[in-house]
């Protein structure tokens, strides 16, 4: 079912099209068709839900109904950002022939949408990274036709969704070169080639966003890629945390690594816990009482198995828990290495291993812990667990921690990445190829936007977010002050 | 005076010791030191100016003493985005239960310096687009060590502003490691490829701009190359402008094309002219008055003179003013070719030529002009001179306007760049490498932030951006409100 050449062109030359008339849209309307996507979605949970679950191994109940509720709420949570307008950024300089550089023009600065964009679908979550999800609603928010690369992991659900989402922006008055779904490795390396795609988004492997990054870097003109490429999400334990709470740490922690197999690009991979910390019988137990999961697919279990064994190999690795990995079923494994030994081991145990499996990192002392944290590769995420009295000790790892990650996280596990206005995922390469932006939270739209600045134009020649009346009654920024 | 390897490694190693500093210090600190910079440069002029003079065959008045004012001006225009503090985005999600999608954590979202940052400076403004130019001005506003490359063209002004600079910033209690000035091409390439440089930006030819952006792209942590390679800035002159005020248009864009001996990166360098204007005599003559100029170093000469013979030996492009190219003092030269011709060269008469030379492109009606604007390359702007009753006509063309440039203008000349909160300048590819951004104006600073989200942190280990009393008075968006 991959997309032929030539339907490839018939695709990109439609969303070239629709930019044009997508630009020309109110944030109302783009709104509007958001929501109607949301709603179609929604009233399809019944078909999709099983059809994910099939195709994943993931249940159904939690897991899929609450990403389909997830991405749903998303679609309309950006519908929320258009009608706040603050995201086009409008900024009007009246003329001041006073200004102390020298007399200024008239100038109003705003965003336009940057063009038709091509979204590479994830695997692991097949409703909100996927289809419907948050690059391609941020992408379509801002104003930009989607074109979608689906994962070979959820081919139907892809096709479906994708049908249900056309169906919806059709009904809504969008034009048909909106969105489309496209499949294959050629096809997707084909589009991210072709001219006319000015964006490109990812979330998946190291590998495979590396690979897409040098492609977007080497055309003749450059693009902007927004790769998520993955995450070791460090989890760092403080003595006075473990004193008071060493068992209910062990079991978040559990319950987060192993949670959908490990499958998250925020699974906590390497928990840093004091050496005396006397809860390794305390994690067997907690690791043996999880059940055997199936992965997501294949390519998925290769990956896993020839990582954690290089894991389990290793030479000052031992095993806390260490099943059989060629099951159809795989329980979790979990590994412990000492601080000195896991700093002697350089990048051999750093990359991610994607799949159920964490490394717990004893640590002596403050010394040990800081240079951990200093030679961590960055990330996605880095966490805390303290108590209060641990709060001075924490304060000097803060520099460290900042430098690690795009969210840090406070007594909490980070596999749980919620959706609102404060939301950042990203972080320093290779977390992601963007380390300015995140793809998940309402900010995620300004990567499908560019700025213009409008100087000396005519009132009615501007757009209506610069006009001197404020039709759309927009927050800006008039002269230095904000309205 | 190359900076040798282990003089660069050790200044590396400073600015990446002052990052965490940096960071730690208050936007209205950040703020001191710029204007202490700008005060430092300006009581510096008599002695600055001179030698900036000597070294780029520049005039000292009005153009040396107005690109200082113009420096300075910026570096205080910074110090405003400082103390109105908006530039940190600062966003509260406090715990909600009852969000739809699942209970919301409290999260806070607030703007982190980047980390140092290499500027490469540019040869034809030494002082706006050089040491202490907007790259650097903005990166160290935004908390960011920064690295100057210098260019070879200015290198005593470039060594002299540098030390006035570091004196201020010390003066002001900047740590010594906050900037430092680099020369050599080898330095500036080690720079671009050492691990703890987390930013760089640029500005000046495609060919030099592209070599380092590949550099950048291909480290094994690829990082933000925010760079400003070339434009050819189209200007479409409408039909009734012609009549009305054919001879001031003529001088308007001479003077333009024509100033700084045609050296800007904003230079108009295709005029779009409806084919009965009439106007060649006028713009033989208006070029014809210009004196000759000298360029600014040797080698944008030799590229000019290599690129304006082929566009001079073109076969359809005839002279309008065609004076001889080896002299020192170069008089303006001024071609034209007919639309279908342009259009059919193709590449050919697109790429920037620097320098003193420009060409008149002939259209025969509406559709000509539509295909040209379609064909050009994208830039940094795009003019249009128009009357009001061309209004209707100039209406079909602002898509294709839109697509080409990151500024618009209208009844005005583009080489003017006012620095101010609505500027723009940047667009796409090869105007920019990273359309989405600017390198003039207050939006520049957020090119050197990256974002980081605090999810249930202790208030007092928060960055007081973010404390629950809002502690710096900041504009900030709270449960999706603003403040």
């Amino acid at each position: 079912m991959d997309t032929a050449p030539d339907e490839l062109q018939r695709i990109i030359a439609a969303a070239t099209e629709a930019a044009a008339h997508l630009a020309d849209t109110t944030p109302t309307e783009r709104a509007q068709w958001l929501t109607r996507i949301a709603d179609a979605l929604d009233a399809a949970a019944d078909e999709l839900v099983p059809l994910a679950a099939a195709e994943t191994h993931l249940p159904e109940t939690p897991r899929l109904r609450g990403e389909l509720t997830r991405t749903t709420f998303q679609l309309r949570l950006f519908a929320d950002v258009l009608a706040d307008g603050e995201f086009l950024a409008a900024t009007v300089d009246h003329a001041d022939p006073s200004w102390p550089m020298g007399p200024r023009p008239d100038i109003r600065r705003g965003l336009v949408p940057i063009g038709p964009t091509l979204v590479f679908a994830a695997s692991n979550f097949p409703f909100a990274f996927s289809v419907a999800g948050g690059d391609t609603a941020s992408a379509l928010a801002a104003g930009c036709p989607v074109v979608l690369k689906a994962h070979p992991g959820h081919p139907r659900l892809s096709e479906r969704t994708g049908e249900i989402m056309r169906e919806a922006l059709i009904a809504a008055g969008a034009p048909a070169g909106a969105f489309a779904v496209i499949h294959g490795v050629e096809a997707g390396i084909s589009a991210l080639r072709h001219p006319d795609i000015a964006a490109a988004s990812f979330t998946g492997s190291l590998s495979g966003g590396r690979a897409l990054f040098d492609i977007a870097a080497a055309r003749p003109r450059p693009i902007p890629f927004y790769g998520e490429l993955g995450s070791v999400n460090p989890v760092v334990v403080m003595p006075g945390a473990v004193q008071a709470r060493g068992q209910q740490i062990v079991e978040g922690f559990v319950g987060s690594f192993a949670l959908g197999a490990g499958q998250f690009c925020t699974k906590p991979g390497v928990l840093l816990l004091p050496s005396d910390h006397g809860l390794t019988d305390a994690l067997a137990t907690a690791v043996a009482a999880v059940p055997g999961q199936r992965l997501l697919n294949d390519h998925i279990g290769k990956s896993f198995r020839s990582r954690v064994t290089t894991l389990r190999e290793y030479p000052s690795v031992t095993a806390i828990s260490a099943p059989p990995i060629d099951d159809d079923l795989l329980a979790p494994t979990l590994l412990s290495v000492r601080a000195t030994d896991f700093l002697a081991a350089g990048e051999a145990l750093q990359a991610e291993c994607f799949g159920p499996a964490a490394l717990i990192v004893e640590y002596a002392n403050a010394i040990e812990l800081q240079q951990i944290l200093d030679q961590l590769e960055p990330g996605l995420t880095a966490t805390v667990v303290a108590e209060d009295a641990d709060i001075d000790a924490v304060r000097p790892l803060l520099p460290a921690l900042t430098a690690l990650a795009g969210r840090l996280l406070w007594n909490d596990w980070p596999t749980g990445v919620t959706v609102s206005w404060a939301q950042q995922h990203g972080g320093p390469y290779p977390a992601t190829t963007a380390p300015t932006t995140t793809s998940v939270g309402t900010a995620a739209i300004t990567r499908f936007l560019r700025p213009i600045a409008w100087q000396g134009f005519p009132d009615r020649l501007l757009p209506p977010a610069l006009r001197e009346a404020n039709p759309w009654r927009l927050p800006r920024r008039v002269d230095g002050k904000r309205d």
